[in-house]
């Protein structure tokens, strides 16, 4: 199940970004398995992952690599998570990456490693190593959506899209790929997702953006409450658009660029979350007026979580009281139940705190039949707000996760 | 659905109370909807309520009126919540009040009312009023059972036990009954329990002992984290056994009743869990070795609120990845993943935080069949414990929230 909504694909090349593909067996399906990234000389990455405290191996050795040399490729492989197995799963990471090392005559610290699939079963290394040079032989800059396709692990489409912006005259772009279905509640980064420009910037300024775009995007959706181990959205700038580089936030054209990012994340993280797992209805909850951010984030996080409002919107029941039941118990520390008002779209369903007087059944049902829904909920206690997408609880959601191993 | 095992009925009578119930309509249904408890005077009466802020009417009335005067009556109606409402559900629990204080010679503020049910439709007063005399022509000492039933809403079955302890040389008499299936993440009191004893006992007393009985009976326990806005725990000591009163806590009766008491507790709070919505499984996650309590706390929360962990429960899956990550996400100051262990019952899965060498996916499944499982998680960090009941996550869960309206 997904919901319906076009995804724009029609991905763009990066100058400076090669891609290549190949199918090892990892997933256990004859699909392509395993992505290499390689990035131009000089290009800046960044990155944040995980905050799950059982991060995967290749969350750890991929801080390491960052932390001390430029990369010069991503190596994904989907299918295994490489987590939850101590030493060994460190160990299986460092001999993918020292493998792909030594076919590109690099430092195996110039490889970022990334996994995704279930969580403690070895990692099979000799299989990844087995597939490494046929994705090698593919590199190509028009390959992202052969990288789409072979992160995906639910998913039941590829994810992916491309900005393009005109900065001093030049155009830059903007290239996105992104995978995941279930264990959607990032805390910070979310699933997998590597975006590219060649765009030159600056490092802290990179990652500054990619903190911003990150905060109203990936981490702002949730599927199931449930943070992944393996977590991690990837931005590399490769410097080859023919413009200065941007080097301080000050720069006229941070905001416009961050702008573009920003977009692009979005629509990303929508598609994440129109491919929840069991997923019927794509759902927007707003909360306005709140005493502070974190107060906003959680009343939207807390009504975006509770099973009863997700099966409520799975069956289309105007069942608004499960709503103000969410909000009631979400741990905040302002809140006056008096004024509180609460819609769905521009339905008011409660107003100062209890049912409106206008509001009929009708009208609700109306709202609940749609596939997209916003509720919006004001607390009128201040003036911080924040927005959270979330996904409807089916059936098919218990289906693909009591039949399906993640 | 709901998970099997004995659950003990045979409700003693308890001097000094009667009960009587009647069929009004308000539930929509043929059955008794209504439940008047009479308390002999001098009964001590205390309770705890949700900490939902959006607490239903009946709960601020019943509050207001506990701190005004001394309970004789306890009114519940199942059918209709009277929550989300405002100003009109508390004069609609007030006329409800009213009547009955009118019919029995009583002040207002005498009765404490209790509502379960639909959020947010306006109580019908007229209907429950209608069928309060019926109730009162019922009561008698016996009729526990019949309040069991009257006090349900998605229950499959009626819940309630009574203990019988000897004190100074006389049987003393604790009966209790509890209501509850979805909703269930109480937050210091739970969905809707009664409970009653003979036995004489000072205010603070059992003020004192409702709140540490409840700890870790009904505020152990969950469904699906939400937070019901009408739970209440009333606990009620008629002090007509005749024995010496319970004055203070250095009393060596004190710590004996408390244990009944919470043994009587814990068996209602389990029978809620083994009657939680859709449930086919009655999962123990116990935390051991936490720095503190409130992290002890968390860590089993978080796994018993995990979706992908209770979808795999109910698939029967060894899906252990899904337990480390939902620990590895939990909100607490003290962990260190490397020292972490995870046992199904006694099979050690995750050792020093990683895959144990022993396990066997059979070991698992052999678990993970049985309708009965405790999840243990050691965190070696300190001395401090944690065990939360809960249940699986099943395709009725949905087909229940989705279909019914509660």
């Amino acid at each position: 199940m997904s919901v319906g909504g076009f995804i724009p694909l029609n991905l763009k090349a990066v100058t400076g970004i090669r891609i290549g593909t190949s199918s090892t067996g990892i997933s256990q399906s004859l699909r392509d398995d395993v992505s290499v990234f390689e990035l131009v000389e000089g290009t800046k990455v960044v990155a944040v992952f995980t905050k799950n405290k059982f991060c995967a191996a290749p969350v750890i050795l991929a801080k390491k690599h960052l932390s001390e040399n430029s990369p010069r490729y991503l190596l994904i492989n989907s299918g295994n998570a490489n987590a939850g197995l101590g030493d060994d799963g460190i160990l299986a990471a460092e001999q993918c990456c020292k493998a792909l090392a030594e076919k590109t005559g690099l430092d195996e610290n110039q490889v970022l490693p990334f996994s995704t699939g279930v969580i403690g079963e070895p990692l099979p290394v000799n299989v990844l190593v087995s597939g490494l040079q046929a994705a090698i032989n593919e590199l190509a800059v028009d390959n992202w959506l052969s990288a789409a396709k072979a992160i995906m692990t639910t998913d039941t489409y590829e994810k992916g899209c491309s900005q393009t912006i005109e900065l001093d005259g030049e155009q830059v772009t903007i290239t996105g790929i992104a995978k995941g279905s279930g264990m959607i509640r990032p805390d910070m980064a979310t699933m997998l997702s590597y975006v590219a420009t060649d765009m030159p910037i600056a490092d802290s300024v990179l990652q500054k953006m990619l903190k911003q775009a990150v905060d109203v995007s990936f981490n702002s959706i949730t599927v199931d409450g449930d943070t992944s181990t393996n977590d991690a959205v990837v931005l590399m700038a490769t410097g080859r658009a023919k413009v200065n580089s941007i080097d301080t936030v000050e720069d006229p054209r941070y905001l416009k660029f961050l702008s573009a990012l920003t977009t692009l994340c979005c629509s990303l993280a929508e598609a994440i979350v129109r491919d929840g797992e069991g997923a019927t209805k794509l759902i927007t909850v707003q909360v306005e007026g709140a005493e502070s951010l974190a107060d906003a984030k959680e009343v939207a996080f807390t009504v975006a979580h509770s099973p009863l409002v997700k099966t409520a919107l799975f069956a289309s029941d105007p069942n608004w009281g499960r709503i103000l039941a969410a909000v009631g118990r979400a741990n905040i520390k302002c809140i006056n139940v008096d004024v509180v008002s609460i819609f769905l779209d521009d339905i008011c369903i409660v107003e100062n705190g209890k049912r409106s007087p206008q509001y009929t059944e009708a009208q609700g049902q109306i709202v609940m039949n749609q596939e997209q829904i916003l509720i919006r909920i004001s607390l009128a206690q201040g003036s911080c707000s924040a927005k959270v997408l979330t996904c409807d609880l089916s059936y098919d959601y218990v289906k693909i996760n009591a039949e399906y191993r993640s």
